[in-house]
């Protein structure tokens, strides 16, 4: 790839939508567009769509040859072959392998296409645009409606010997009987407590258990998200706040395990259960040097990412535009 | 370094000898030589010793010319540092920083002198002369008296921000109270169940609250070593059996939650509770097929150390003398 081009391609493939956008390399998104993922019963009915919202974005900038590469985010994304493997959720994907980057650069003049899935391409935004610029060894953990993870090792991305590495969200933090089922299909996993879905059930197990008061009691308990539990913490709800104490406690120990694996300069959160700030964070850094060998205690940095309020996802993505 | 060179020397610094050896590029210790490590007052005296041990090996080959670099095995060494630092077990090192590298190196002309701790240099030593020959992603697990691990990651070692990274012995795996209290002063570890000592300290738990029969009740329970475990297991004892089977199950589990982090090729086991064999080693694969995630089950190999009846701590820590 040619980082003497000025831009790149970043895709963002989403259960909903896919959007494209071009990125300089500041990481200022120039121009966006979108597609629906869904309207296309083929793979390459879908690329050809793709490649028709893409080709006025690249026109002005200047045409293909302005720009350096292509980076795909994309769910059941595997870096090493390029390619969507029985993606569930993708309707054009689920029973089959699908070439996707290949099939993009046969589209765009052999252009250098990469895939890889949302947390990996969180982290190489974060190490390209971000806050882990000049880090060379970090953990990004996304906590959405399910917990990712992007690692960076020597400053590169870890994808294991079969390019499915870095599932953070399913190391298992309870063993036996008492652990909670995660939508992985195993119990127990870091996912199954610390995911906003996880924050949820949390608070609806502890709502039911006791009858102590809270404001989470204004709502009937089977509609509780995790943005309620973050806005009556913040508004100093009790219970609320031991929710996140205890969501916290269960990812710093997570953390504490993950640092005597890759000792990181540090961990980047991303992702809706940030927003709650310290009330997350604290409890998360408390448990971590609690728990951490005493080597790497208070070594390591906890951060938030600072792309949360551009389109990450893209941004991300771009990243893996640029090469190596 | 100059892989021209025919021959590297490795040094295993342990807590009672210090052994020199001279290796070829095929992984035959053509000599060795010992020091006491605690005949010495200062790391200057230490290193003078050294000198003089290695010199009439180096002669024998052909002299320094002959040599590509050197590398040291020892305990709390820093590979980014060259250093080692506070070292309780070291006379001449426990209070302070030795830069162990850069002397060898200024006493041998600026020879290329790399230091790591035991279980990388186990892991550099089966990447170039063992079983992992050709593998780019693997996980080292040494089973002694505590539980170390070497961790390769696209070809490279992981010495993480600090160069301490690869502590796997000291995961938690029991969490809360129950958590046996491990070297390290914490509780749970890995390595408080895994190790030699683990093994013996579960023996001598199921001997106290059992009275079931055993062959284990031939010795005081406070004298029996994993060895024991390992004898009467393989003249089919039943509770030696379990030992192993609880054990595995621990080690198995463990190692389900470092192929999320980085999905390795093998899992390669070396140290005394190794030669065990299958009475170990399946209880951790079934254990590991059982817990993984479904995306890794039955992908990973689970190895033996090959290099187990030679040196191998002199041929590990030589392979760090190759350079990469």
């Amino acid at each position: 790839m040619d980082s003497q081009k000025p831009y790149v391609i970043g895709v963002d493939l989403g259960g909903t939508n896919t959007v494209f956008g071009i990125v300089d390399a500041h990481g200022h998104i120039m121009s966006e567009s979108s597609i629906k993922t869904h309207d296309y019963k083929t793979a390459d009915s879908f690329v050809e769509a793709g490649i028709m919202c893409l080709k006025p974005l690249v026109e002005q900038v200047g045409g293909i040859e302005q720009i350096a590469g292509m980076g795909i985010g994309a769910p059941n994304a595997n870096f090493y072959s390029g390619a969507i493997e029985y993606a569930p959720n993708l309707s054009w994907a689920h029973d089959g392998v699908v070439p996707l980057a290949q099939m993009f650069s046969g589209r765009l003049g052999g252009l250098a296409v990469r895939l890889t899935n949302d947390a990996n391409a969180a982290a190489m935004g974060e190490m390209t645009y971000g806050v882990a610029r000049g880090m060379k060894n970090f953990i990004v953990i996304t906590l959405g409606t399910g917990v990712g993870s992007g690692i960076v090792i020597n400053g590169q991305l870890v994808y294991g010997h079969d390019g499915f590495a870095g599932e953070l969200g399913h190391v298992t933090m309870v063993r036996g009987k008492e652990g909670r089922l995660c939508g992985c299909g195993r119990t127990g996993c870091l996912e199954a407590y610390c995911s906003a879905t996880g924050v949820a059930h949390t608070a609806r197990e502890i709502l039911a258990n006791t009858d102590r008061p809270s404001l989470l009691r204004n709502k009937p308990a089977e509609e509780i998200e995790s943005l309620d539990v973050s806005i009556a913490a913040s508004q100093g709800d009790e219970m609320a706040n031991e929710i996140f104490q205890f969501t916290g406690k269960i990812l710093g120990e997570a953390c504490a395990d993950f640092a005597a694996f890759s000792s990181p300069e540090a961990f980047i959160f991303f992702g809706g259960l940030c927003k709650a700030g310290d009330l997350i964070m604290k409890p998360v850094e408390e448990a971590y040097n609690q728990h951490v060998m005493p080597i790497f205690k208070g070594k390591a940095k906890f951060l938030v990412s600072g792309l949360m309020n551009v389109n990450a996802a893209v941004l991300g993505a771009s990243a893996l535009g640029w090469g190596e």
